[in-house]
């Protein structure tokens, strides 16, 4: 029983200065954490319970699918992360010391490296494989920007778990109950879900899905539409028009300059064209019959450079993400001044496409959006000042080095599978699965006997929940103006029992109710505060979020107490002699 | 159930090369931890479960006492570590980095700072004390010698423990309670210890003990003697002889110069003396006789120096660990050569006490063994080459600055509190407790309300136990040359069931067994493995160390099974009719 006369919880009239959103205000204010530092939390007694209650339904789905537990260190040497490049890749979101010797440590942001040596260390035959290890265990990222209390820290509790296969079949079959197992943790933590198409990004590897939990605060944008399809703006592919063949593009009107003067923007230049140019059909010239030129110097991995022209619907933003991904590794630079004077094939303001791409003298690559198909007619710069071209095909007048997904995903866009129009949706990754493949098993070494007695490469999943951030989406889910309001699954009690008043009677009472209810195996959080008034008792108890509470006081000469649900605020009266029996069948009810 | 076939479970049938210990080779070879770096270890499913079942036991005891559970992060800021001196002070022990802000954090050693200043933000008054809070959390310190695998390690988990009270008496009641939780766990986990007298260190306070554990591998010494002293040798005080008064020693024969050549030895001084100067009571002259010199410059906090002359019996050694602590926080470097050059008043191999002191000229700061008391004769170096003086008496030829414990404590000396002679005992410190007093509070401005409403500083108390050092310790003690034996309470399994040959009967009843078994509420390691030969299990089994194996072999046609316990290797035979409940009859028996 937790008393509160006596515990280590204090509640907080006010919100904290620095909390933006309703669960790290309503955190700190029931006392359940404190920061410490930028994204550094403690947890206080209520809050470590809600912690630990995460904690274990993950263990518990992960146990289920023959996880087996096991906790590396948190400090790592560097030559493991070296071997696989994480060293250099995570960058500043990497917290880096060195020890008494000068040598290299890291704080692992996750375990792929660990995980793969230690089986490379036990195991040795395919017939040790499939495997399926995890830990939950405390991580360190170096965030540049912690916000929203739990939401994005700097230190938090993570499972990562990682499977190994032999073949490809098998690591789909480890994937599939890891999905399956997240799927049953998230309904189990009380957290929606959408399990959207992700982009693998720096891990490398293919199929890729993440749990992201909708909600306004998310900081991540996905789409979903009716029928079903659901993906990371990321991952969202564009459908692109059928192409038209060599004929069917000869046949097409063809391209003509026209002087623009004037026209730098896109706006300007649709205002010129339709007080200058009539349409075969008389339509109006629109933003989106034109292509927009976007223009970078493009850093690649080895050092070297190159210029880069990305061509998207010029009615449509680019998606500064999308572009990232899309070219990664290697980084785009938008183009500065001094560029335009070295390249002057680009012309700031008036560039197009034609006479571009890596086959011309040019040096320039070109690479357009999927819409701008073969047999598509656009206006585009023409590279000279105050001058575009109309129906410019691509394919027929210019060839693209390639298609590029850079330009913003829209509500009302079609879904790539033909599941209906998206809808764009804010969401928070809670879990993200993926196939790592063979990347990190050949950094490492990671071989075993194959049926052939051949030395074959291993194929590893991993797969993540972010429990410190659960904690917090639960909060924010089921938090009201009131208060917090925790599902029964993780709250830090299953009852608060609540003693009105200064009657010696009722405090005998609670003391009676809240013995038992423990005696039948349910956790009590008794408010037991001789000389607090009972409006701060029910604030605090609204606030503090138990799922059901038991009020005994001024009702109890009469026989009356009260049974009061959080979450709906339903109050219901019932005798002394019946509380027990009515609580206990309230919980079991879930 | 844990089925061996399909188990991240590997045993190995050497030990690793870099171990010294059993308990390391074990613990590695059974496959319960790995080596990550110096220092840091992984640990295995099995080494998982062996740690989470020791840090259930601290937490229940902790919670018994009315500890309230809290989580701190490891990575802190340098600010609250910076007003209490840690920052400094833990010198090169500190794992220290910066964040991408380059702000300064550490991995934390000890919470004490955090603890005060969450008391601090949530208490304000005497009404909200005593509080008993605590941890059991990932902490870090950058051992210069790692050691004795999970003995001495970077990374480890730690229960910290820190009590806050108004009063000193309130301190001492925590003080109490503390200690009994802490003789209950080691009690549960098998461990025993000796609660010794130990030196408050650097951490500050008054009343402090540790819990050794005596063990041939411990790196602390320790004494005890038969009527119950027990005390680690740094805070052993010397039993002094009563001092004489003025005109006793008045009486006593003059201090006499003799030439004493070649004597830079107190072996060659006593040879000397043997031969050239006759006793008026005719004993032979020993080492015990003399006072030897050990010249030091001494390096106080503040920066500045001073020569330091310490005299300890000719007949023993200096403990340098004594001596660091009786002259904490200042810092003792042995003179060099060039020191000796500067102090023409301290000769090389002839210096002695007489003349030097702080109230002289010399500027010589002169402490003594308690054992040269006021009115005792020594023989000590004349500060004159190749001269000693005999019947020198402290209290009339000199007069010491102070008494120092630098001598060694050796088998045969009184205990302090006359309880007889002490025995000196090698033993592993598994847990600590101390009263830090106001020392923290006042640096970091901890105080409440008492009741005569005015500001009153906290006093605090501090309370450790090594819950991964438990678990080495644990083993340490209990393996023999097979492997590991775990006592019950923290065994990894409640019971190995081997399945021994190929017979398909075997494994069915082996599996029957093992299900019933866990029905009943035991875990089972089961081991299934179908093609592993009944020696290579017995081996496994003795190594894994489960505290009761099942054997089901060939015996089973003939309706026979074995029940083995594996410390006391005894081997019962029983029928498969009987076999649930004579193992369920043993587990229960504890």
């Amino acid at each position: 029983m937790i008393r509160m006369s006596s515990s280590f919880i204090r509640t907080l009239r006010d919100d904290p200065a620095d909390a933006e959103v309703a669960s790290h205000k309503l955190l700190v204010r029931a006392g359940y954490i404190r920061r410490s530092a930028a994204g550094v939390y403690t947890w206080l007694p209520l809050g470590l319970k809600v912690l630990r209650k995460v904690e274990q339904i993950v263990r518990e789905e992960q146990d289920r699918i023959g996880g087996q537990e096991v906790l590396f260190s948190a400090l790592q040497p560097r030559a493991p992360y070296e071997a696989t490049g994480r060293w250099e890749e995570y960058g500043a979101n990497l917290f880096r010391l060195q020890d008494r010797r000068h040598d290299d440590y890291l704080l692992a942001p996750t375990h792929e490296e660990m995980f793969t040596l230690a089986v490379k260390d036990l195991y040795s035959s395919y017939k040790d494989l499939p495997a399926m290890l995890y830990q939950i265990q405390t991580k360190y990222r170096d965030e540049a920007r912690p916000r929203g209390g739990l939401l994005r820290v700097r230190e938090f509790v993570m499972k990562d778990a990682y499977s190994f296969d032999v073949s490809d079949e098998g690591l789909d079959r480890s994937y599939e109950l890891q999905r399956a197992a997240y799927q049953r943790t998230f309904e189990r933590l009380g957290l929606p879900t959408v399990i959207c198409k992700a982009d693998a990004g720096a891990m490398g590897g293919s199929r890729s899905e993440e749990f992201l939990h909708p909600t306004p605060i998310g900081e991540d944008t996905f789409v979903v539409s009716d029928g079903g399809y659901a993906a990371n703006v990321e991952a969202v592919t564009t459908v692109a028009p059928e192409p038209l063949d060599a004929d069917a593009m000869a046949a097409l009107p063809p391209a003509r300059e026209v002087t623009t003067p004037g026209t730098g923007t896109i706006a300007q230049l649709v205002d010129h064209l339709n007080a200058h140019e009539v349409r075969e059909d008389g339509r109006e010239w629109t933003a989106a019959d034109t292509l927009k030129a976007l223009i970078y110097m493009l850093h690649h991995p080895d050092g070297s450079t190159q210029p880069l022209l990305v061509m998207i619907p010029g009615d449509r933003q680019a998606d500064e993400k999308r572009l990232e991904v899309a070219l990664a590794p290697s980084i785009a630079v938008p183009f500065a001044e001094e560029d335009f004077e070295k390249h002057p094939a680009l012309v700031k303001g008036f560039t197009g496409p034609v006479g571009l791409g890596e086959d011309t003298d040019s040096g320039v690559k070109v690479l357009i959006d999927p819409r701008a198909a073969d047999g598509t007619r656009w206006v585009v710069g023409s590279r000279k000042v105050d001058t575009h071209s109309i129906d410019v095909v691509p394919g027929r007048d210019f060839t693209p080095d390639g298609y590029i997904e850079a330009a913003e995903v829209r509500d009302g866009d079609p879904a790539p599978d033909g599941s209906g129009p998206l809808r764009l949706t804010r969401g928070m990754e809670m879990g993200h699965i993926f196939q790592l493949g063979r990347k990190y098993a050949e950094a490492l070494d990671l071989k075993v006997l194959d049926e052939n007695g051949k030395q074959a490469v291993v194929t590893m999943g991993s797969y993540g929940i972010g429990v410190t951030r659960a904690v917090a989406a639960i909060a924010e889910l089921t938090c009201d103006d009131k208060g917090l309001a925790w599902p029964r699954s993780v709250a830090p009690a299953d009852i608060h029992v609540l003693a009105t008043g200064k009657d010696a009677a009722v405090f005998e009472e609670a003391e009676r109710i809240a013995g038992e209810l423990e005696a039948q195996g349910l956790t009590v959080l008794y408010d037991d505060r001789p000389k607090v008034s009972p409006g701060v008792k029910f604030k605090d108890s609204e606030l503090l979020g138990i799922p059901t509470t038991v009020v005994i006081g001024r009702g109890l000469a009469e026989g009356v107490l009260e049974i009061r649900d959080r979450a709906s605020g339903e109050v219901t009266e019932v005798s002394p002699a019946d509380v027990v029996e009515r609580v206990l069948a309230e919980v079991r009810a879930g």
